[in-house]
């Protein structure tokens, strides 16, 4: 790639790092770079198993904030539609065509509800979580303002701690709200256990996910002892998705790192005690960096420090590699002990990052990759959607 | 802030904050809010010190990444331009005006050198280090190339233990080979000391950049040995710009964080045994949050999680409070520890995040704000610019 580039024609704010067609080796770093191979293998995977255990696929979007994965996830992995997190990453979604989607949290400010309210005249089915009585009018206000309907899951904490009421007798007040409320309509239950997703053992997570199941079957029989049955009983994420799918009581997954896989969810264990990212998911997210100074025998520096990342949940691991290891990150750079001094200056590295999450949200563009050539750029579309 | 909204005007990948004349009650959260009169007390105070000591002050522009507050500390701080650690962001700022620019960081790759030796064109003397031979000649074909100039610094790793050459005759022999290259001028010598930066005891701090300015003062008499005359001698941040300031042998300071502030920074101690967010300098920069679920009687839900800030330093703090504290960051929410109950839905906070430089990179926008005011709205004009 040591084609002239004229600095005239370089537009400010613009630095897209790959261009279609382009040898992978040529790609500019730190990039975000997608296995398109792999990535396609586990949104098929994913979907299988969801349409053989008969229950719903929403793909949580937050997870990639991209339109095209979105797509990809509906069109190959059989998805219904997503969750996202924010009213200002719904929004893109919609306009990209996604059409069932839910906004997996509570939405309180007054601009955000009208903004929701807003959502369905994009064509998409809109679903947002309450936890709160005072909501439910502020909601309906909105969707009747603008001659909506805005669906509602009544938020169950079921251990992460988080949103989320944690009676059945809350639940059932709320809902109930809900149904009465004009533009507004009851849909059901979110009851997410974030908490656990991490946990190493396979036991652990099923312990503390029978406890959920448990929980959310008392609220689904005591709603319909109401009268009020529930489209979605959501939760479901990629350490847990097997328990959701086989508990009885929940119709919706609502998986997201599975598609990408990180070095922190790699670490837990499957039933046989193997990790989850060797067999289960593959790896298909990395981030490309390059050695860039190799000033110290022992020790590379690369070009992708916390401004390419977060390490919010550990430092990225060098994939196919065990000669060397990223051991520190600063704001631009990576430190690689090489003990045998084997990188060379402008060699690249595939790093798998700690947390994909707000990994992907501090890059503007995928570049897809297979077989060795760029095959696609993919914008982070929603990036930085964080109202 | 309760004014329709309308949708059907809203661009996808566009939301601003704010507005400028708007009350700061109004802002949108998650948001980047600047104290404008603490900031620019900082920003004149830090250039009122560098004048008095003789001192050149080239700001740190990676840490804030705006062309705004670079413009702000030229004009109110009498900088004399800035650094920054990627060739993608001096291109920003060379186009927003300011007109001397170190890139603090070696530059490698073929392409990253090419867009470096065409930024003389747009106005900045272009300024880079270099801390390996072989980088000298690609460099210097570059500028030869463009027939342009680039000036080179050599760096000494004086104890941060990334880039950098550790001895006189390695300093040497690459600056006798810039000054020998043609479109190549020998600079200077860049030795920043960054690890000692968030040492807690000034004496801690001390005791590292004596040993710092030793090597360095070597360096530099071994080059006016050879003939060779040093323009700069630069270094300096936040934690220690006092020591390099009066050790007669920097001239040229690169402070960054001094401007914003931050949780992690703000907990180090200046002489007299005070914590420097106390008096030396003052908290500028917030993180504006929401509470937007409170579920739980002791505990409020805010809508500043990983997706807004970077925690690799720490928890944010919440500014201005005692009675509540941030005490767990996920994807896109903090746990406030509410023991009293005292957080209302829709209440704000400000946070004081742990680390400022990769927690502006996630953001957009700055919402400048004086006298309860939106005064000044300002891109984030290099995020995310990592190449």
């Amino acid at each position: 790639m040591n084609k002239p580039v004229n600095i005239e024609q370089l537009e400010v704010g613009f630095d897209i790092p790959a261009a279609i067609g382009m040898d992978a080796s040529e790609i500019q770093t730190p990039a975000l770079v997608l296995d398109l191979d792999a990535l396609e293998r586990n949104i098929k995977k994913m979907g299988d198993y969801a349409k053989a255990h008969g229950m719903r696929h929403r793909v949580h979007g937050k997870m990639h904030k991209s339109v095209d994965v979105a797509r990809l996830q509906v069109e190959l992995g059989g998805a219904c539609g997503i969750c996202c997190q924010k009213v200002s990453e719904a929004e893109v979604f919609a306009r990209g065509g996604i059409k069932d989607i839910l906004v997996s949290n509570q939405v309180r400010d007054a601009v955000k509800i009208d903004r929701l309210a807003q959502m369905p005249k994009l064509g998409a089915r809109t679903i947002c979580c309450v936890d709160d009585l005072d909501n439910v009018s502020d909601l309906s206000e909105a969707a009747q303002r603008h001659g909506t309907q805005i669906e509602c899951l009544v938020e169950i904490d079921c251990g992460a701690g988080r949103c989320g009421v944690t009676t059945t007798p809350d639940v059932i007040a709320i809902a109930k709200a809900i149904d009465a409320a004009p533009g507004l309509k009851f849909a059901g239950i979110q009851a997410y256990q974030g908490a656990m997703q991490h946990l190493d053992a396979y036991e652990d997570r099923k312990a503390k996910i029978d406890i959920a199941v448990a929980q959310v079957k008392d609220a689904v029989d005591g709603l319909k002892a109401e009268g009020l049955e529930c489209d979605i009983v959501g939760g479901g994420g990629t350490g847990s998705y097997y328990f959701e799918s086989t508990s009885g009581v929940y119709n919706e997954l609502q998986c997201g790192s599975y598609a990408f896989m990180d070095a922190d969810y790699g670490r837990i264990l499957d039933k046989d005690g193997n990790r989850i990212d060797r067999g289960e998911w593959e790896n298909a997210f990395f981030i490309l960096t390059t050695v860039m100074s190799h000033a110290k025998a022992d020790k590379a520096i690369v070009d992708a420090g916390l401004k390419a990342q977060s390490v919010d949940s550990g430092l990225p691991v060098v994939f196919g590699r065990t000669d060397v290891e990223y051991v520190k990150c600063s704001d631009e750079h990576g430190v690689v002990a090489d003990p045998d001094g084997v990188l060379r200056i402008n060699e690249k590295l595939h790093l798998v990052p700690g947390h994909c999450d707000p990994t992907a949200n501090v890059h503007d563009w995928y570049v897809g990759v297979r077989d060795g050539k760029v095959e696609a750029l993919w914008p982070v579309s929603a990036r930085g959607k964080v109202f």
